[in-house]
């Protein structure tokens, strides 16, 4: 493994291991740029069940993570049966937002990099929320 | 046009035009198998929002249209960029149950035909209800 | 487990499970209609890759699995974070042709059957081909 | 209109009509994230299409277009049947690389930006290329 890729991994909370998938390409060959999206959800959420336990983004009635902002560069592209393995690092921005910078990584070599942010909403009312301290005190 | 066409055109309801956009499309360099079920649902809520009026497929709080079958039979395949024309005949099965027959054509050719089937319900107690009398009307 | 479980049971040939992701579902609260066929392409590459060892559906530059046919029986809706079982017996209709059952179980409760077909190809001349023996032996 | 919008106007280049489709929402009752990119590729397409007069992204075997980066900030959520407004203003960054500039607007309101960057590239050789004259003129 290179030594770049050792510092990433350093910081890095949570590894998920994906497979792109015909639905994932386009007639380029390659994975359509908004699959990795896809790539970037599953980690999420298998992240928040495992690490924090409750359903996600719809938490509850009254909490529910809503996406604010997504971002992607992609350096290499990756192809149908590639193999992948996804970086996450959560961010508590506020009491009410967290970024999580994700990583794709495919035979030990960097291939794109992203982030996105949700805020805690009150679905009712529709306005951001303080994220419950159980669950910020599991995400850190 | 062939007289095959002729006879198919004779008892369509509607004609809708679409494009095979790159997400459509896969690795295979064709039109993702299931990229025609979003030609079919475009179809079907332009069909309903011209004929009929109504916001579709969840109309109000009381009145939603789901989905009970699917089916599609892929003769050719369609490519990015192809200039499809979706050709829609509606079959009111029931009182409760709708099913549009759907046809795609690019140049003159058959390229897929398929059906969707969906059933009116309250939404509040997941049942099955009448389709009001003022849709169905116009539906037929 | 009910009865009619353990007879469709009998004749499967592999289990794959899966959840119900948020981009799976709609504003109906359930997984879109054509987001199962996602979990049913996910379970026959993964039960291709696993049992015979190819890759899918894109096998080499002289073979490929395209798809002939599609269908989906929607008897109860599936939510998001649902897990789910996911059955599936190949059937050989010919030396060209596999058709694949599936059906989705949620908590030992039938949600959904279907089907898909794929034919062999050369993409070359985009002609059906014979599955060659060492794939048909291990599929049957 | 408002002043933020007129400003916003004046150095947009193409304006597209788009409508969130029932497939392109989850089960918060709004567009899912990713789906704003679907409204993106469609607004670029239709743009290319009408003022380039080419086939997009792949335009022909020796220049296609990839995405290097994707980007989108959700100010409003947008729903089932939302009439949008998508503008578009292309920036020739090199002579091998485009940004699309993208803003959505719902009722006079900015409910969404964004921006996709896109590099012509050679895919036999998988290499920057530069963009042919007669096409920089035409998006210029």
């Amino acid at each position: 493994m290179s030594a770049i890729l050792i510092v990433i991994m350093q910081s890095v909370e949570y590894v998920f291991e994906e497979v792109v998938r015909i639905y994932d390409t386009d007639a380029q060959g390659i994975a359509h740029y908004a699959s990795y999206y896809r790539f970037f959800t599953n980690t999420i959420e298998k992240f928040i069940h495992e690490k924090v336990g409750i359903p996600y983004p719809i938490v509850n009635d009254e909490l529910w993570f809503v996406m604010v902002e997504s971002h992607a560069t992609y350096h290499k592209p990756v192809k149908l049966g590639d193999k992948l393995t996804i970086l996450l690092t959560p961010k508590i921005l506020s009491s009410k937002v967290i970024k999580f910078d994700l990583k794709i990584i495919r035979k030990g070599e960097l291939t794109t990099e992203g982030n996105l942010t949700q805020v805690a909403i009150n679905p009712k009312i529709w306005k951001a929320v303080d994220i419950p301290n159980e669950i910020l005190s599991k995400l850190a």
